[in-house]
């Protein structure tokens, strides 16, 4: 099997996963995956139900959002992945929902407070939230200005360390080495969000976990010395 | 087979998918279909529970409410069905649950602000919520003046673009062309009214999403210009 | 089949139809049935899950408590369904859960307002909690004392019209004609829990809704003049 | 079958209920068992998610953190585990998760108060919090730490009688005369935590539950004079 027909199998098999993982309804959410050496992508057609998605109506596109392969448009956030991915050169797969928690936070636009080590099993920083797009950028070419929107949050931060935003207002994008990973950084960040709202329901004075304790959480899972897993 | 062989079979699938979408528990809820060129209306009847529901027992009636076809008495809510189809003459399908979000809002008597691009994608305003109806609308033909109340919220909005409604201290009503879209209308209600709960116990003073905002995700799915999905 | 075997059939049946309606976990829950001609009463045994339970380890007691039928010990509850057995004499059916919206009203130790037509369509009035128990009751004859608690909740309303109740600190039980009916009644007490709950978080200051709508609803399902359902 | 594999195969048992019991996400949680006649204990596998665990990849390692059988690494909380069978004599297993509602208490640093019988049924107290670990003991041996910041919270409370803690900023540890036991406190610990978020939401200055009703449903369960369940 060709490395671009397997990538889309990947891809395929993510996007069918996001309803079992509760992540989406209907259509509302996309993950595409990158074939680096050859600079496509592959990424779920627009506005078709995850039921009726096949591997054959995964749509190909190059990094200048040139439609290669495939009868259906592609997503129409297509232009915020590309823009990830020429921006985040060591990432392999993107990952985009609506899902409920996330969104919550995304809405209130608040960043997500680090509070607690499953947190920090997965990130060492809060989730960070965008500012809300300006008038110029909406009007613009919004799906790309999404994916400037986003890059601009990582001035300061690392995307290898930090793999997830929330859009100011709209929602959350994932990344990670492989689409597979970019969907669990989708799941772990739903379960998250709901963590943290329904600890800041319970004590709205919910302190920051301290820096050692986050440091201590990511660094056993994450970099030299981590210990957590199987080698 | 006849079109209207066909209606009920739609109508009767729609009923049958209420409870999976967790929309409705027993039999709190009732979706309709119409024939616009017959004037033919197929509804579920009064209080059978989803699991007994066959093709053959969704019953017809008239748009002045006469049952033209089958065994059972429709169901309690059909008088604002019809109202809803004679004011409203380009919808297709209606929908009445009573879902658990979208109920607790319209308990709640408050609209569903506009808060995030998952509502933006469906409407442009927030969800309105009628006025509590008055004495001598409840002990009237209250069924219909229901459909009254409804109809009265559109006055200055339009019905095509927001297919939903909170009957103030009752529940939501939804519709569309056609019976699946009044059905998806609801399912993303009862999201979109989640949602916002969230969003407001995360953020009490999260403001409105800005105009242009709204504008760029209802009109990239809805009207001339839509760039969302297949052709 | 004997009377009784089929009252055992169905109690048993709707004990193991608690779990699937999600209103317990483990063997939080009981159902019991009366065979009135007979003063003879189907219940759960203590302790046992509900996957485990069959027809023949239902239990049958007297009105008086005494086992008539049965290997094991019957629910640890069984002098509280008694109880409202011979004090509600128009009962067929009690369900004791520990459904969780429920019992967290029970534990607020607040009577359910009613603020909605899901509400009203069921009872006209709010869900009682009843007072807390006095330490000799809890001392005393504790189960027994617990029926008695509850009935000291309707001596100013119907038990008929209202077919459940909190007791304060623990959760709630609900009665009706039949087993089956008894049960639904736990299903909707639970809906109408979650629903007030988050109405509050919407709205705090929600107020109940007004007589003539509650009444409307509460009249088109239940005595002469109703019209909801099939004949 | 030699006990060994007899209690392998019950803690693979147990591991594998994680997710069904809707208790952990991915591979966030484990399960443990112990042998005591042999000083053996059974641990899951560090990071191995539970669909593809098998009765061969559950790890054994001895009270001294060594492992004795196994090709994987153990879970990386082992000695954690090994910690509390040491300082509590009578447990047979343990059980640590991330769930959903347990976690955001242990985020917020407050013990769960007993306010209803549910909790009472289960345990007589609080479920205690322990104090946020020192930056001495997290940069220690962290996780043997985690141990003794556990049994520090028992001073002053029986283990036996409250046979779970919160891990302030981190999640829940339950433990018990057997895994399938410790794994049912996880079960009831999740319960007890939504049901108290949920009764603070709906009455934020509910009260503690009497003495008198604590005891009576403590009693019914546990200990001398218990007359729940069967012999």
């Amino acid at each position: 099997m060709s490395a671009l027909k397997e990538l889309k199998e990947r891809v395929w098999r993510c996007n069918k996963d996001l309803p079992h993982l509760g992540l989406v309804i209907r259509a509302f959410g996309n993950v595409s995956g990158i074939d680096r050496s050859e600079g496509l992508i592959a990424i779920k057609p627009s506005g078709v139900i995850y039921e009726d998605l096949t591997v054959d109506n995964i749509v190909v596109v190059d990094l200048d959002d040139n439609v290669v392969e495939g009868k259906l448009r592609p997503s129409s956030d297509t232009k915020t992945h590309t823009h990830l991915y020429r921006e985040f050169p060591e990432i392999g797969g993107v990952v985009h929902t609506h899902s409920t928690y996330a969104v919550a936070w995304a809405q209130a636009m608040r960043p997500i407070p680090i509070m607690g080590t499953t947190h920090a099993d997965l990130l060492a920083t809060d989730v960070p939230c965008t500012e809300l797009m300006s008038d110029e950028m909406i009007k613009g070419d919004y799906e790309k200005e999404t994916g400037k929107q986003i890059v601009g949050a990582f001035t300061s931060r690392s995307y290898i360390d930090t793999p997830m935003v929330l859009v100011a207002g709209h929602g959350p994008f994932t990344w990670g080495e492989t689409p597979e990973k970019a969907l669990y950084h989708s799941q772990m960040l739903e379960e998250l969000a709901k963590m943290a709202a329904l600890t800041l329901q319970i004590n709205s004075s919910t302190p920051r976990l301290k820096k050692t304790l986050v440091d201590k959480h990511f660094k056993r899972k994450h970099g030299p010395g981590s210990y957590y897993g199987q080698d």
